[in-house]
């Protein structure tokens, strides 16, 4: 099966955990709008959101294309992909399991998307600076120590995991906490040394992912696009927290 | 199967959607947390939460208690309760796909409730009104009309399945649906005064919804809560939008 990616071109975003899942089981994908050509690019992905071509038309982007189906929301996409690329585990209990988890890694990408854009994500970080300073200090003093407290003590819960979210061997899980993880220290550097201390299996697990082969592989690729202020996780000091 | 739902027992809230689905099905359930005795009231749902007692403990609540699985998050909740309770279509490529429209109703949850809460979900509304003002501003101008226009061609487009969102019968994303506009019509009546002359399926949807002889003895019944102020849909009469 070869994969259809549909994402922006220029950012990680929401994009990047799919990448991610992909990029490890060396599945056979292609980055539509990154590409050039008939049927590539973001006028080929805005043509399928229009609806007119699809009978399940995605809201927004992420989605993927396998074959026939065409399936959005990132975590209802790794749900899809998850057991097909060897990165889910076996039971519908464990299963489930994992998508609620993602479900939860997706309650801190919008926390984190909102730190920058809390008014709108059709105005600028400039039009909603006053905000994203308050909702910034709600995120650093609250949100994400209770979210990475909440992954940190599902790692250590499952301690028979061998440091993985779920079960005995990496899951996509894994690989959307890897991406947490550096995109928060990315956007929030100072937050991050403050809090990593205390979330010692969320580091290892970091750790662990960055150095599997196909990962590192892909991070030193040219298809690994680097963190910029334009995705999810942006550096904006002044909404990091302060020593 | 004997069903325990946990959710805060004084909102409508993420709970409903649940609700809703048990209700059809009159599904034999408990509502934990509106419960006195042992093992019931929130005290019990906030000790599940602590993460002490399961090994996949839930980061909010609403979440289920299905024999010996705890469930969490509202969509996967409803993806695990759809084929038991006859609420999903029957093939996997359909139940993804109502999977994908649930998860596309959770984002405007999401936004609801960021419409009073731009700041942070433990500060009041007094505390962020001035945020409120903007952010409600965004969310009747641009991402109403979006969202509410993608079900409306959801239900149009699906039209072998006489008014339903999936397939060719009722499912949870219907029921979701009704919650929808019966809790923007509280929250946001100028704006749905507006929209809904181009939102003809969404208005019959929620219509046919009503009038189900389930979901019209739970709506006539004190199972179902009032809309209110400490909920997701609230009504803020300087939120909605202007003539």
């Amino acid at each position: 099966m070869r994969y259809e990616l549909f994402y922006w071109p220029s950012i990680q975003g929401r994009g990047e955990f799919v990448r991610l899942a992909l990029e490890e089981a060396s599945a056979e994908y292609i980055d539509v709008a990154r590409e050039r050509g008939r049927g590539r690019g973001v006028a080929a992905m805005q043509r399928l959101m229009s609806g007119r071509e699809l009978t399940r038309p995605p809201f927004a982007p992420p989605f993927l294309r396998a074959g026939h189906q065409v399936i959005a929301q990132t975590a209802n996409i790794l749900h899809f992909l998850g057991p097909r690329l060897g990165l889910a585990p076996e039971s519908e209990s464990a299963r489930l399991w994992a998508h609620q988890l993602q479900l939860t890694v997706e309650d801190l990408v919008v926390d984190v998307h909102d730190t920058h854009h809390p008014v709108g994500g059709s105005l600028y970080y400039a039009e909603q600076r006053d905000e994203a300073r308050r909702r910034a200090g709600f995120f650093t003093g609250e949100r994400a120590p209770e979210l990475l407290g909440y992954f940190e003590q599902v790692l250590q819960t499952n301690s028979g995991g061998r440091g993985y979210g779920v079960a005995r061997r990496l899951s996509y899980v894994d690989l959307s906490l890897f991406q947490v993880v550096a995109g928060l220290r990315y956007a929030f550097p100072q937050l991050m040394e403050q809090l990593e201390p205390s979330l010692p299996g969320l580091v290892a697990l970091h750790d662990r992912v960055k150095q599997r082969p196909n990962i590192a592989a892909y991070l030193a690729s040219p298809r690994r696009l680097p963190f910029n202020e334009d995705g999810i996780f942006r550096h904006y000091p002044e909404l990091d927290c302060s020593d």
